[in-house]
């Protein structure tokens, strides 16, 4: 199954491609990410929209050496498209036979709708959301698409971007006021509908503003995609970054190779936010090249995974797992166990989906080491866990893979996490569940067994023997003064 | 070539099994390890080695459910080895008998030369060493192989081991001498030419007390394979360890599961370590068990690997590597490179082993993550690249792919790692080495491209335009004031 696609993005600032492995029906994750800040629509704003000289050759010489890595990666499909830049040029047609001619490429620009469309694709099917608004800033455009219960029903472009902006506006030292007037000009053409509580945020500047808002607030994660802030508490940081001048840009946690658009590119979020009346802003690490690759994908399923799947968990079983008819043993006695005790610690069954996903991932580490599998496997879902989950979800389902085995979480351990974790309690009867359904299969032959509980007594009963797992069962600790007894 | 063996050990202390899969012809790693304190031998000592009836018992239970875990792992062949406990038991055969009926299991007991060979094998394939004397203390015997130029010429096995001591002297509260007396008479039978300033720790009781050892160190690497330390440093904490109070053996960080044997361990191992006038003890964490594999995974060899295997970079890049073309190509590249500038910073080409298998495994962190590959590659390395390396050797390795990306390795990494690395500027001239190389294959192609130094200026000529590579150049941090010019 395993099909290599490559999806190659023009962008006016950069170009990219991904190459993405599908690792089964629906399951995938990336090979290889490569950009070249080809500036492909440099001097075109002043030009009428005419792409020049040097900038298509360097977007020549990019696409020719991508081309390289796709044959590397001997992928099947290249899908590429070409956004704002190409789309306003009207020497296109020149360059699109150009690149055909001597690279055979295809390169398909794509109007504003079908751009909003694509990042809407992207949000709805990989962050944990079911209605928002994609805002996605690029260079010589901005996109919206408005999505309900994950689906993408409106969508609007509009002809604001950071390069663009920079080019009419800052590198002349226009004043603020003109460059926001041309901004307001152009979100009328918002249509009324597009207003919402949830912004979801696309594109290079969002994800550098969020990441300057982590480092500033000292975030316990590393990890950008569904990041989510409340734009009250960091409004008037958004408005530093606006005014700052470039040399202080590096003390508001901006990279060097953001300084250049960062400044129009937060202009334009911080009105378009305040238009759609947004309050709360999601971050998403996806964007058109991953809409590209899902609309490719679900073309027959009305591009919507199917109910319940879980992208990532599924692309981390198909590289990780080493037994899958363990895991699918682990995940049904995670389940029978926790029906049984969850009146005791989570009666909402709030935590049941988190838990039932620790429990498919707790032995992917073992890919990596046996001995100390759990912190493998802890170590892999902080870094690659990461569609369709809240960073709440994701620290938690982390730290009870980290202390399945035997020991409960460390208080250290609970402290670096802080805020995003349930209470110490709750993790540890969660922990605990996980911990005793591996210690029931511990001889992995996936005994019956049942599982009571009354009175400080947890009783399994079962018609196996259950040797190892008794000697396992002694070195557990226990989130509470209960005892597990066995009858065997 | 997915062939999965489990091997399985039954000592006088605890029965274990491992599963081993194999990735390639020589190429493997654990699936699972599973252990059961049987304690087969419990109360043999004091009966004439008779073996009893509750800890046969015992044994069987572990054995059937050891079994469960083969089948579920689809096991080819189980390969079951027996040694002091069962080979000194009148009653052994009764045993065997009722496991082959009962269990379909061949148990074969090996004699204490065999147990050493293994051993020995073991520690002469997987341990950076030349010469020295394995000594692996068990709970009913203790082996000793000889090793010169990674061969095993000579082995010997003495009737000294945890349990054995335990029940004879400690259990009864006699005094520490008639122990000593004890061990200094089978001491005799070690031949004259075990003489050696290495000694290769192997069993639990010598891993715990390195364990303790790096832990009261404070020692940079958590790993235990292939851990050295100078007897003289370390000679009066073991003589703690041999005549603390139980209670007190906590705070000389031995875990609570080793406190019934440990003294008698220590003691043992304190004994033997003067007797062959070792003066640095290396940590085996393989032992009888990977013996077993390795005797029969190399049988048409020697048991020995061929010359250059290197068993984990084998393994790691059989479960991790996504593109072996491209780590070929960077390999070569690496080598160029090195070739041209190694004058620079390592003359004497003490680094570029080290070098050139981290131009192997830069890449294998992508199979976690594309995005910080870096980063993950840096820690399946610390965790999982084991054999045949040094600590020093493992650590560079580790540093050199976690900065291989366009900055050199930060102060706080070096800190950490400390004492175990190379020079800083070394460090910093073999990390921007393998970035050149990385940088220059950026597209893929496996361009073809000379390299000369002189003055200050790197020059690289090539037929191909290079394009990536050159945008890619700009952000890499260099380790002194040297241009990276291109003839294209």
């Amino acid at each position: 199954m395993a099909r290599r696609t490559a999806i190659i993005d023009i962008g006016s600032n950069s170009a990219r491609m991904i190459v993405i492995e599908r690792t089964s029906r629906f399951g995938f994750y990336l090979l290889n990410e490569t950009k070249s800040k080809v500036r492909i629509g440099e001097g075109a704003y002043e030009h009428g929209g005419l792409l020049q000289e040097v900038p298509m050759q360097r977007a020549l010489n990019a696409l020719h050496e991508f081309l390289h890595i796709a044959q590397s990666f001997k992928v099947r499909k290249i899908l590429c498209v070409a956004t704002s830049a190409l789309r306003d040029a009207p020497n296109r047609s020149h360059f699109l036979s150009v690149v055909r001619r001597e690279l055979g490429l295809n390169i398909k620009v794509i109007d504003g709708k079908t751009e909003a469309l694509l990042g809407g694709i992207a949000a709805a099917n990989l962050l944990p959301i079911l209605h928002g608004i994609t805002i996605d800033i690029g260079g010589g455009s901005t996109e919206l698409a408005l999505i309900q219960n994950r689906k993408v029903v409106d969508t609007v472009s509009l002809d604001l971007g950071t390069v663009r902006l920079k080019e009419l506006f800052f590198d002349k030292k226009e004043n603020l006021e003109k460059a926001i007037k041309f901004i307001h000009n152009e979100l009328q053409k918002i249509p009324e509908h597009f207003k919402n509580e949830t912004a979801i945020g696309i594109g290079g500047t969002i994800r550098a503003l969020s990441r300057a808002i982590m480092e500033k607030n000292e975030y316990p994660l590393d990890k950008l995609h569904a990041f989510t802030y409340a734009l009250e508490d960091e409004k008037r940081f958004i408005d530093k970054i606006i005014t700052a001048p470039v040399y202080k840009l590096k003390k508001l946690h901006i990279k060097k190779e953001r300084y250049d658009t960062i400044k129009e590119g937060a202009l334009i979020f911080k009105e378009v936010l305040s238009h759609i009346r947004a309050k709360r802003v999601i971050t998403s690490g996806v964007g058109v090249r991953e809409g590209v690759f899902l609309k490719d994908l679900l073309r027959n399923q009305h591009y919507r995974f199917p109910t319940n799947f879980e992208p990532s968990v599924r692309s981390l079983l198909d590289r990780f797992c080493i037994n899958e008819k363990q895991n699918r043993c682990l995940f049904r006695f995670t389940k029978r166990i926790y029906d049984a005790l969850h009146p005791l610690y989570d009666p909402d069954k709030k935590y049941e989906k988190i838990l039932l996903i620790a429990s498919k991932l707790t032995n992917i580490g073992i890919k990596i080491d046996f001995y100390d599998h759990h912190k493998h496997s802890s170590y892999i879902i902080l870094n690659d866990l990461e569609y369709n989950l809240t960073h709440q979800e994701i620290a938690t389902i982390s730290t009870l893979v980290r202390f399945h085995k035997k020991k409960l979480p460390s208080k250290s351990h609970l402290k670096a996490l802080g805020a995003l974790l349930p209470p110490t309690d709750t993790i540890n009867w969660l922990s605990f569940t996980l911990t005793l359904a591996e210690v029931l299969n511990k001889d992995l032959s996936c005994p019956d067994f049942s599982v009571e509980y009354s009175e400080g007594v947890i009783l399994i009963k079962s018609a196996a023997k259950l040797y190892l797992a008794k000697e396992e069962i002694k070195s557990v600790e226990k989130p509470a003064p209960v005892a597990v007894l066995f009858r065997t």
